[in-house]
């Protein structure tokens, strides 16, 4: 199951621009994926979402798991019925959110046994379950379960048995994927990301990377960055992997969401990356402006700001002229316009980074 | 200072459709106008606004005046350019949250004073201080500050006291207006609209509807209504007064949205209301459906519903294909684009109520 990337030209030594295809259209890379937690991307609507230059939303297999519940959501003719987007959505595995979110976790090698936040039952998300989950969601691009472990905490050891029993579940991943979609033509199947592990042991990494780009799957991602290591720890990963990505596949970054560790990675072989950071600081109000810094709209000094958030930025808020002190007041009084119009700002000043390198010769 | 309203049409024995015309366009009628409370109709965009057919926005005074203040929004360039709003917005005169929202509020013949709901400090706003605020704000169409009493607790004697206090103030309201819109084109100028009280004695509301109009103002508005009375005590006020308007200026009923109320009001003589429940409603999933009914959107029954709210509804929300499914789902994860999507329904739903009577011979 190889997707064929076309490169298009080049980013630094390592990177490069292009475009994958899916079987919900090319995604044009580098690109910034916004997170959609509960099928939508928070405060924006489809169109608006697009008009950022987005063209693949992330939705969380774990939220939309609890609630409503993903047989509600294939009933409903899946995701792309349910919310409204039509370009491609890529789902998570679920991992990520039952490690950080899910309570009395257990990890056994069937799976995660966790407790639901709301009803306190058990639930076991197995790399099978996984997979039926987002199958039934309607993704275009599924993400392997994986065994993600806090970095703070874990032993060289603890880093070595997940990363062996990302490997082992992602076996189990490819087979039951297979088994679901060999009744969908080739051109109607999903994309199947596998996840390298490792922690900040780069050994282990490009192990990791090794046998995920051995196995069957159409895309590669790099998971367990980006959860408080740092940015040099997290680079020098990054650094050690670009010279071994296998070309014919799109690499996504998971959870990366800062301008400047976006500029590392693009310039390091990744070709795709998501974080709920964006959309979410801009609800409550910290947006980006240019030289990647950012700015609390709250701050009295933008009382009467008649300027928009950055001066010549094309997205809607900045073009239609909402100006810093109309944005300030709203956020103020708590009014949901607010976080609507600061979610269109963030992800267009991403996208423009991307559509800047996508230039590149 | 009178206007001249365009009859089009006749509704019934004492309604009609038609036009007039402000400093910024005409507004056909009749019509409903949303409350765009604190500078904007809350969680929507200027654009969704307008997708419903609403032609006139409504801001409230008081809370303007409270926060960002009127000066910050005059320096802004008004209220048209702060919230990107480009029809005609009407300012109400900051009376009615004085005496629902205002802390220990005082009246005497000068104004009332209240206490700021924030800094505890004492306001003074007076008939003359009511009409530069809505200048300031840059509204359209203002209206005279009068003098509200609650229905439930007045005696007749407290009625007829706030009665003879509209006028008195109305008059000051009049100076005040045209002493600060003098140096204006008869183009430039905004409407007033002067406030008719009585409370539920038919007789003042008589007098005090011939009181306004014999005064130098452009429009008429009908106030104190929709407070607790009822629903045959309100339309037996406005059934008394259908016979006596002038027929050359609109007459606008406040704080009036529910669809039964407005079929009964449009039909007799009144040309425009505003209600902030069509849309605090929707924010809260309560949207309207055929039959003038209500639904709640957050029902279980609608956890897999693919219908739209309301089946054949040309809505942003309906049309779009947002299922019952996907609202109630969004309202029950407090994901505000459901708040969003169901205040286009609600508004959409009584602007076609408008559009029906509107071609009526």
């Amino acid at each position: 199951m190889k997707t064929s990337f076309q490169e298009l030209g080049k980013i630094g030594k390592y990177g490069r621009h292009g475009y994958f295809t899916t079987r919900r259209g090319r995604v044009y890379t580098p690109t910034f994926m916004p997170d959609g937690t509960r099928g939508v991307v928070k405060s924006l609507l489809p169109g608006q979402v697009a008009s950022t230059g987005v063209q693949v939303v992330l939705a969380n297999t774990y939220h939309l798991h609890l609630t409503p519940g993903e047989k509600v959501i294939k009933k409903l003719g899946g995701l792309h019925a349910f919310g409204g987007w039509r370009g491609p959505i890529l789902t998570d595995s679920g991992g990520f959110q039952v490690f950080s979110l899910g309570k009395f976790t257990k990890v056994s090698e069937e799976g995660v046994t966790f407790k639901h936040p709301i009803t306190g039952e058990k639930r076991l998300i197995t790399p099978e379950s996984s997979i039926q989950i987002q199958l039934d969601l309607g993704a275009d691009m599924l993400v392997a379960f994986d065994h993600l472990i806090g970095l703070d905490k874990a032993s060289a050891e603890d880093v070595k048995d997940a990363f062996e029993r990302t490997h082992r579940w992602l076996e189990r991943c490819t087979i039951e994927f297979k088994r679901l979609t060999k009744v969908m033509k080739p051109s109607e199947r999903p994309l199947l990301f596998g996840v390298v592990q490792g922690g900040l042991d780069l050994d282990l990494r490009k192990k990791s990377l090794e046998f995920v780009q051995a196995s069957d799957v159409g895309g590669i991602a790099i998971g367990g960055l980006s959860v408080g290591e740092g940015q040099a720890a997290m680079f020098k990963v990054l650094g050690a992997l670009a010279p071994l990505y296998d070309p014919a596949r799109p690499r996504f970054l998971l959870g990366v969401g800062e301008p400047t560790d976006l500029r590392f990675a693009y310039a390091h072989g990744i070709d795709m990356a998501d974080c709920v950071l964006p959309t979410r600081n801009a609800r409550h109000a910290t947006v980006f402006v240019p030289g990647d810094k950012k700015m609390h709209l709250t701050n009295a000094k933008f009382i009467s700001d008649p300027k928009p958030i950055e001066e010549g930025c094309d997205c809607f808020t900045c073009a239609g002229g909402y100006s810093r002190a109309f944005l300030r007041h709203q956020f103020k009084v708590s009014e949901p316009v607010a976080g609507s119009l600061a979610s269109i700002h963030n992800p267009r000043y991403l996208e423009r980074i991307c559509e800047q390198y996508r230039v590149a010769k």
